[in-house]
């Protein structure tokens, strides 16, 4: 396991902070963790589905405001036009018809219901934590650290393609309509990486700079890790559900 | 499983709400946790101790901070005269000589180096998650909130009693001096936890303020059990370490 503690020392040229960032993902995105291998296998049980759904439904209600913290902080109105983008693709046209509303759709095709799953209220507290710390990372970090923390996605469409058929393929309770989230976010996910990967390399100038969005990018990961390992702890065999959280079994 | 959700629907007298939050208490406090139980059956690896005095470090150097979040928006003098206590506890006369230098010692009476355990760089970020929630909460939600989060406390006599004499007759390595932390803390608990409930029912004085500082008791449970799940985890039988934490056999 690399350690990106010192990676930028002695200062990086714009591509070489590009290689470092794409080690990051390589070593430290979410598609390593047993979780996703287990998605892909077929080997997760509906319950574990449902509790991946409804808790990933937390990350992506908080994406439009975590984007709205880094449009508050940006002066160069270029920039706010592109990155108000996103907030349109999460909230769509009135609120309910964008990501956040097909991330639902999702959590509902697999049985949940609704009510429960926006309220968040079944949630593991690890998951909110997480989320937490993103969008607190989001707003209190500078823009350069909060532009790199997006960087995560310059991986999805691999997750994705790796994700859609297999679920497809391995779960005959899962539709096309379902995973309809993942239609349009590939193309919407290259968009934004590659204005955000431009931005980080152009603006992280000094060695200081070039540290510090390296650590967020890592940052950003260890949210998702997190996500993850709270999910398979919580889920997978041992079982050890926390107090209050979703049951899958009471659930249904 | 109790659910504290609308506990205090109907308004709750303050014998009431007390015996509410004791019952959050006996039923989400983490002396119920399987990585505890461990810890006093004496199960737990040297690697598995370390981990968790290497994590809650984190916790405990927050807690200062927490406690000036509270401080920073108390009105009444005396009210931060006695909250000016806590913070007087964990840091000492010289910000090395309270509750934070001897949970240092602790992390070093079981062989771990003062500088890796203080750069918190080797924690996991689960830990991170959980601790800034619980700095966040105190700085953002009201004051009566942010005093009721400090109610664990008045469990933690209890927690202390079961776990000093546990670990010095179970663990051959672990000496009287290693946890001296714990001395002081039943002590300061007490007063503090004292202070705070009288303050929580007196203040509660409506049914909402009532369900909020239930509420506020139940996250401040969750971020102490989220701690002790991402230990076991990660340290446990299973063992999944996530990227760039701790690692007890390097670690030594």
């Amino acid at each position: 396991m690399k350690d990106f503690h010192d990676a930028a020392k002695g200062g990086l040229s714009a591509s070489q902070l590009e290689t470092v960032l794409r080690e990051v993902g390589a070593e430290r995105y979410h598609n390593r963790h047993p979780y996703h291998h287990r998605m892909v296998a077929g080997t997760l049980s509906k319950g574990e589905l449902q509790a991946w759904a409804l808790n990933r439904y937390c990350y992506q209600a908080v994406i439009p405001r975590k984007d709205a913290s880094v449009l508050a902080r940006a002066e160069d109105p270029a920039f706010r036009a592109e990155w108000r983008k996103r907030i349109e693709d999460h909230d769509g046209e009135d609120g309910w018809s964008g990501g956040i509303a097909r991330w639902l759709k999702l959590a509902t095709g697999l049985g949940l219901p609704a009510d429960m799953v926006k309220s968040q209220r079944l949630a593991l507290p690890a998951t909110r934590f997480a989320v937490g710390a993103y969008l607190n990372f989001c707003a209190q970090r500078p823009l350069l650290e909060a532009v790199a923390s997006s960087l995560t996605e310059l991986f999805s469409p691999v997750i994705i393609g790796e994700r859609v058929p297999a679920m497809l393929a391995k779960y005959d309770y899962v539709t096309k309509e379902t995973l309809a989230y993942f239609d349009k976010r590939p193309e919407q996910a290259s968009r934004d990486s590659d204005f955000a990967l431009a931005y980080v390399l152009q603006h992280a100038d000094t060695t200081e700079r070039q540290q510090s969005v390296i650590d967020a990018l890592v940052f950003k990961c260890d949210v998702l890790w997190a996500m993850l390992d709270a999910l398979m702890h919580a889920y997978g065999e041992a079982g050890h559900i926390p107090p209050g959280a979703f049951r899958p079994e009471e659930g249904r």
